[in-house]
């Protein structure tokens, strides 16, 4: 970290001009404890799940598109698939609880805890070993990817509404401040979800005072859970985890909580358009590189940041310095 | 335009949740004509000139780093060297204006208007022939090098001083709401910088109500008049223009009063850390799409925007839609 801010100061054009990107290039050196970490594989690891509280009304959506959506993935037709390509990354996608049985097929990694969460509205999402167990299921796929970066998305109708509740539990805010339209609700759907997050968090009061892992089990979700195991195993790897929006930014809450020293390795992505993410980031302490109103997730927004982040570390390592390039620095105070 | 917005509401992502991304690619295509125009040959027009004004002390460096800089983006030392071969993109170094006789080498055009503005406290930057001309030099190259995007940069020691003043001109502006820290002056230079503007605003003032291409030739620079000219080629050959910062968004503010509807080929980059960029990209009614903190221009903030603009395009057209990918649409309304 001190010689990547060191190198930073040298480097021909003045200091600072660079802004986020300067600072960016100097914490990814802090994580990987390296002035040029390859960036070169990133893998998005998209994971999939479905939510028992879909059937309060709460999503604009019907359940069966998550299915749909991970067939859609498989096809390499989601706006992921495409983005991913376009920008040089790879897209692991995961079935961690799909409601339904989805056909084996290439593309698609079959590691089930269980199908779909119970309804939060009336008891706890899973148990405390089904939401270790997805925890487990991204730590090893980070494990047998072994990313240099790693990026998180979902697919999850309904888990805005599980990500809420669990945002609601780890910071004390009131429903009203957190929870969004997602993939867009009316004003009744919106009064229906917000209704579902606050029955959600009195009936799993008790569980939820417990914290990070707590909270997970009792109102969470299960890729919400898996990728709770991708930014642990990352951060205990040392490498850089660019967190995508709302439902990636609940699951670095419990991880957080679960592991504080884990936020250091977290490079937030974007700001989404859903209400109370804001609010995530900055109980984070991380700031976003983009803010062009996405709500779509699957990892979007954090393969949008990820030319930022390769570009920052291109920076640092093939700028010349003002005494290889020969060119003047600043003049000093004016006499 | 329409077939663009149509298709975008068939992909398989809930209506509007790429956001901005959705907008950019609207209006690309209507740019272009094209839902899928190529956007591979990607070029920053990267014009040096220098200042005559630099001799009031409003840099925190000599004037000497405009031709070192030169060079060193002959060399590929600068960072808009090392972003745009991350990001895909061809750099194009032109002497406009450079004071010093530079060596003749490939990867510099040599397309000199005058060795340099004369100082604008004292009177007209340079004539109107000389505006014309490097206006004329900045649509040449734009047609030598026919892209398929165009991005503005810029290198001139002092030329945040000359792009204040332009600004101001054009938009009525107080100098103490646009003069900013350029490449970092302290607070006496600052005092220095706020003072020049005013000085040349006064002694030119007849010519600066003219109006455009007079407030250019009377407080502008060489590579700001250079831009000018790529702006008006870009937009009259239909062609997406990338802005980068303050420099180039004072050339797009004469531009646009040259032309108006050079107005809808523009996008703007990043929101630069320069005080009064907000104000002229408000003038201009666009958003940008980066928000870094940067400050160093030669084009970066526009290189680290390009990554972004194709992606809204491959998202346009590579994406399934609902029908192909056998996935649900929203539900209607509660019953």
């Amino acid at each position: 970290m001190r010689a990547a801010r060191q190198r930073q100061a040298r480097l021909t054009k003045p200091a600072g001009s660079l802004g986020r990107l300067e600072d960016l290039s100097i914490r990814i050196a802090a994580m990987t404890g390296r002035l040029d970490p390859p960036l070169v594989q990133a893998v998005v690891f998209t994971l999939a799940a479905d939510h028992g509280v879909v059937e309060e009304g709460v999503s604009a959506y019907p359940a069966e598109v998550t299915a749909q959506m991970v067939l859609n993935f498989a096809r390499a037709g989601a706006a992921i698939n495409v983005l991913a390509h376009a920008l040089g990354a790879r897209v692991l996608v995961a079935d961690v609880g799909v409601k339904v049985d989805l056909p084996e097929q290439p593309g698609v990694r079959a590691v089930k805890v269980r199908r779909g969460t119970a309804n939060i509205t009336r008891g706890p999402a899973m148990t405390l070993d089904e939401a270790a167990s997805a925890i487990e299921v991204g730590r090893r796929l980070v494990r047998e990817e072994n990313p240099d970066i790693a990026i998180t998305g979902d697919m999850g109708i309904g888990n805005t509404t599980a990500s809420a509740a669990v945002i609601c539990a780890l910071t004390g805010l009131d429903p009203v401040l957190v929870v969004g339209r997602g993939t867009g609700v009316d004003d009744a759907g919106l009064e229906r979800k917000r209704d579902a997050v606050r029955r959600a968090l009195a009936v799993n009061a008790d569980a939820i005072s417990g914290g990070g892992i707590d909270a997970l089990t009792a109102v969470g979700g299960l890729e919400i859970a898996g990728l709770v195991g991708v930014i642990l195993e990352a951060a205990a790897s040392r490498t850089p985890v660019i967190v995508d929006g709302f439902i990636s930014g609940a699951a670095a809450l419990v991880a957080t909580a679960i592991a504080p020293a884990a936020v250091h390795y977290l490079i937030a992505s974007h700001l989404s358009q859903e209400l109370g993410h804001a609010a995530v980031l900055s109980r984070l302490g991380l700031k976003p590189l983009l803010d062009l109103d996405l709500r779509l997730g699957e990892g979007t927004g954090g393969v949008l940041a990820l030319p930022l982040v390769r570009a920052s570390m291109r920076v640092l390592n093939e700028m010349a310095t003002f005494e290889d390039a020969g060119v003047s620095g600043p003049l000093g105070p004016a006499p």
